[in-house]
Order: structure tokens, then sequence, then C-alpha cells
């Protein structure tokens, strides 16, 4: 959604490739799909990746390389189910973020339990001002927001994905 | 440092400034602090936080507003403490971070406890290769390193202050 609450397709950032696909490497994600409909913002994630796996960049930065080669780019997320059930994980359940509260939130602990099953999931993220309402009402679970202590809850997509990751799979024992 | 080791004065990301401000006020932190000796690179930084403080950007994004005027430019860690001491909080306990194991890192939940007590903490992270040693080497502290449970460690900066801060401070209370 856009700042008034409007479906739209948001601008691929370059530093989301980066950073998010570090965060799922260091946490042993299988894959790090970005989903857009638009062909330019297609390409330029291609060009992105092509220049860090096989061009200067991979011989610059071999772990940079290591991380961007990770991703995988379609049009829907039902593309992106199909991927995944190709590869033969079957068909993932989908878990939603959010900033916001919802009735529906499992909490983290519970799905920390889960990913201990059998079974794939593809955790969803939104960028601009979140994901359509459309994504969460058809998702199998919402997952409960952030909070950090604070009434102030406006992380960066790149920052959230990094926190989520870690209270999922993180190996700190921390509390 | 550098790839090389060498120690160097790294630029600033303007990503950085953003998401690292958001996490800040996320965990409420009291004060984001911008280290660079570089005087080109303290007017960057003093024009984004004044375009998003004060100038259009204000207006657009209140809430990003309200994280970037948390930060502060300084040329060395030294000014640094003496600002949170002027304060009135008294001179900080410094705890450097790193990707790196060592001997003497303290564990999360230790520093979590830590944190509970009286005085104030000043957590250090380096851009580039990482901090240079005369850094961690007249710390109070070394943080142990971030470890997600695979042999990849390659976290950017920005998601390494999301997840230590979460961890030091979240309230998700998950494990």
């Amino acid at each position: 959604m856009n700042k008034h609450g409007d479906t739209i397709a948001s601008a691929v950032t370059n530093l989301d490739l980066h950073d998010i696909a570090r965060t799922a490497k260091t946490y042993g994600a299988k894959s790090f799909y970005v989903v857009t409909p638009l062909s330019d913002q297609k390409k330029l994630v291609e060009k992105i990746v092509t220049h860090w796996a096989t061009g200067a960049g991979a011989q610059y930065n071999p772990t940079r390389c290591e991380a961007l080669t990770m991703i995988r780019v379609k049009d829907t997320l039902d593309e992106v189910k199909d991927d995944i059930a190709g590869q033969g994980f079957g068909y993932p359940m989908t878990v939603v973020t959010s900033a916001k509260q919802s009735s529906r939130g499992i909490r983290f602990k519970k799905f920390r339990n889960m990913l201990k099953g059998e079974g794939a999931y593809l955790l969803i993220f939104g960028t601009a001002w979140g994901l359509a309402e459309e994504v969460s009402d058809t998702a199998d679970y919402l997952l409960e927001p952030i909070v950090g202590g604070t009434d102030y809850n406006h992380l960066s997509v790149r920052s959230a994905v990094a926190i989520i990751l870690d209270r999922l799979i993180g190996m700190g024992n921390v509390r």
C-alpha cells in the first residue's frame, strides 16, 4: 500500500536486496523471493544480482555474491508458492508480517516451535506502507508485530526482516 | 577498517542514518551518534537530517522526522562520551560490537541484565570491514557476535543494530 492505503506496486530498493539476502543467508533461509509485476523493476533486480553474482562484484566481495545468488524474482505470490513446491518442499504455509496488532496474530514463540516441525513456510514482508489487505486476508498466518518497548513502530523492512529471523531462528539464548 | 585491515574513515551511507535512527527510536535509545572526522561527511549527515527534520521531509513523513532528529554528529568517540556526560548521564561504559568471536566477549544475556542497572552505555558499531583494533582494545566491554545458526556472518551494520537492540531491549519473550 501507499501512504493513502491504495494498493500499489512499490519500487525495489537496492539495499533491500543486499541486506535481506545477507540476513536470509545468515539464518539459513532457503530462498529470498522478490515479488513485483513491474518489468523494469524485475530487470533492475536481475542486473544487480548479475553484477554481484558473476560480474566485478563477485570478485570484489565473494560473501556478497553468496548472499545475492539466493534472490529469485517472481510476478506474483502464487508463482513463488509454485516455485517452492517445484523444488520438492511442498506448497508452503504463508505467514504475513505487519507492524499492526491483529487478533489473528500468532506469537513469535509459537511460530518458532512450528518451524521445528515438517513443511515449508513462506514469510511475507511488504515495503512502502505495508502489505495490501488481500495478502493478509488470504495468508495462513499473521505474525504478531515487533514491540520494542516504546510506542514508535516504524522500522525499515530491512530491520524488521533481521529482527524477525533472529527471533525465529537465532541462536542467542537471551531471555 | 578497510578490506585490507588498514584504519580508514569510512563514508556515511544515507540508509544507515535512516534505518539505525528508526531502530534506535523503536527501542528507546537516547541518542544515535555518527562519528566521522571528515568534514564533507559531516556536512552530508547534517544536510540529510535537516531535510527530514525541518524541510519538506518533515511534512511528508513525520515519523521519519522523529527518528532522524536523534542523530548527532561528532569527530571522535571521546567527544561522544563528553556529550553524553554533559547531558547528565555520567560518562558511559563503552561496548564494542563485532562479527568475530573474542575471549573477552560478554553474553547478550549478561549485558541485558547490566542494562537494568544504573549508568549509561555507549554501544559502538563499525561500518566497512569493522572497527579498528584500537577501538576494541580500549572499550570497557566486547559484546559476543550474532550467531544465526550457519557459518555465514556478513550482516549489514543496519541489520546488526536491529538484531542487537532487539536482543538487549526487545519485548518479545521468544525463547
